[in-house]
């Protein structure tokens, strides 16, 4: 039998490939693999489900995450799933595999940040499993919630000359952990250079505390705005334009000078001497909203402070475009995290 | 800040220490932590959710367990969940960690179990997470399901005098792991005995593909009996009757005599020199039913062939007994697996 290493097909192309044929079952299905969550149907209301998986050294490291911070991620980052589908959370599950290494106050930390979490979202605690593990903290959240037949936003829907907005500001994430990174290297000895967090509270905050945009998908529909498509932010800009892209059969350009970028990243960036563009197209764990809305609703949405109209959506034989400050095309490509060291 | 080790309270204990403070926000959740699955309510139907944590070294091993049958048992142990508060599984999400070590032909093998399970009790995927791991295989599953509001079974409906039935037989998952044990032992080379599997394939097939008890739900309802309390046979006949008990406020009796055991169980038992009454009280991950119904429906529950009368339901004051084979009483203690090798 033949091997091929998963690395050859990549996390998308792995899911992709091993989903490929399934047929659905069930009319309660209305929506499976490949969006944000999936969409039930058990009554009036849609059931939205959706659940991430963090491995301790993949997705975390405790040398800098404390625990309370990283359980009111952990909810976060799938409470954000929900909004994404411009549906409401309401319930999560919540798996923990631990090792001999973590105590009951642990535990209470961890639980503190996911029910804080929980609170500010309104959210349940409905169950989940707890197990002994022989390597480290793996955490496994799954969250449901609730959205109406009509209103729920895939990730399919965007068409030629809608509008592609983005909330809040992208790159503080990755910064934060740059600098948590450096922290570390400090502390392990293999670098010497002076570790220093006043003023750069922000970015620290945006990596460990991450929101999920709630306000903005009620802002939404305050304003009576229904967007075509959206998804959250946890790969970076570049990589999440291309989903909708890919999904909606379109094309976009994105306004490189129009991209949110927070004056605390612009400032880091420059120190590492990384491109803050590269940083917010590819940085991640942003957890802002990015969505396309119809053109004759641009007034619309321009009154919402926190929302940035950065493109819009073009034919797909335009391809993926960025255009940067000086005029010039850029294809996009979904990079993610680690090539963008390797610049 | 003290540091209290998380085996001080076990595994249970750590769930009801954790969770017990939850107030529940929703009007959508019906029934949050504390059963096989949560109870949700999203229109007429009801929405069960359950979900596994399942990690390499703790709950399999890749030695001797295939990746298919990994990828099926995984699978069934979330529907048996459903199955266990009388519900029907609908949906599954998979996530999934994975190391170096895994290559896409094992994933399309693991996700062909996870299909076959699926295909044979009509249940969609629906998403998941996939990532890459440090450490060896991570599985995480959610299962939703539907019941009827007025016939989701609980653990909490026990009634004194209540009959204690069980479907199939007990125990032999367990023997059938030890004798994958025993023939791991052989490969390490920290044992010369020589393994031999012939007449022992029913034993093997117990622990590595275990089913979901779908039929005897479908043969409950066909002979109109609601259970008063139902759970699903995963750590062991006393672990699971005390959960029973525990939540009805009752005690029970149970009878060695007419617990169900297969003769090869009790043959390999005794090969092993251990107490087959102990294997099959103790042993786990049958994925049997444990059920109670009301003494009065005796001659209905008598006529399925595949369900077995074990015992009764009795006040509390008389705590959780066996009675053995000699007449003699002896209190119910769930020992999980760990205890019974060091008999």
């Amino acid at each position: 039998m033949s091997r091929t290493e998963i690395s050859t097909l990549g996390e998308f192309g792995l899911i992709e490939y091993l989903t490929k044929n399934i047929e659905i079952k069930n009319s309660s299905t209305i929506k499976g693999v490949g969006d944000d969550a999936a969409v039930l149907s058990y009554g009036d209301k849609k059931v939205l489900v959706t659940t991430d998986l963090l491995l301790e050294g993949i997705h975390f490291d405790l040398t800098y995450v404390p625990l309370k911070h990283l359980g009111y991620k952990s909810a976060i980052v799938n409470l954000s799933d929900v909004y994404a589908m411009n549906g409401r959370p309401k319930q999560i599950t919540v798996s923990l595999g631990l090792s001999k290494r973590f105590s009951i106050e642990d535990m209470e930390s961890f639980y503190e940040g996911i029910y804080l979490a929980c609170e500010q979202h309104g959210v349940d605690v409905i169950g989940g499993d707890t197990s002994a593990s022989l390597t480290g903290l793996t955490i496994s959240i799954t969250c449901l919630g609730e959205g109406e037949e009509d209103k729920i936003v895939y990730r399919n829907g965007a068409k030629d000359t809608d509008l592609i907005c983005v909330s809040g500001n992208l790159g503080a994430a990755y910064m934060g952990l740059q600098l948590l990174e450096r922290e570390k290297a400090i502390f392990d000895g293999s670098s010497n250079f002076e570790a220093d967090f006043s003023g750069k509270e922000y970015l620290l905050e945006r990596q460990l505390k991450p929101e999920a945009r709630k306000d903005i998908v009620e802002l939404l529909a305050q304003n009576d705005i229904l967007p075509t498509s959206m998804i959250d932010i946890s790969d970076g800009l570049s990589s999440e334009i291309k989903h909708i892209c890919k999904q909606s059969g379109t094309g976009c350009r994105i306004f490189e000078e129009r991209i949110p970028i927070d004056y605390q990243t612009a400032v880091m960036a420059e120190q590492f001497n990384m491109n803050v563009t590269t940083v917010a197209l590819n940085g991640g764990e942003d957890y802002e909203l990015l969505f396309t809305v119809p053109l004759h609703l641009y007034d619309r949405i321009s009154k919402i402070k926190e929302v940035h109209v950065i493109g819009h959506i073009t034919d797909s034989k335009f391809g993926e475009i960025l255009q940067t400050r000086d005029g010039s095309e850029i294809e996009l490509k979904a990079q993610g995290w680690n090539s963008i060291k390797e610049e």
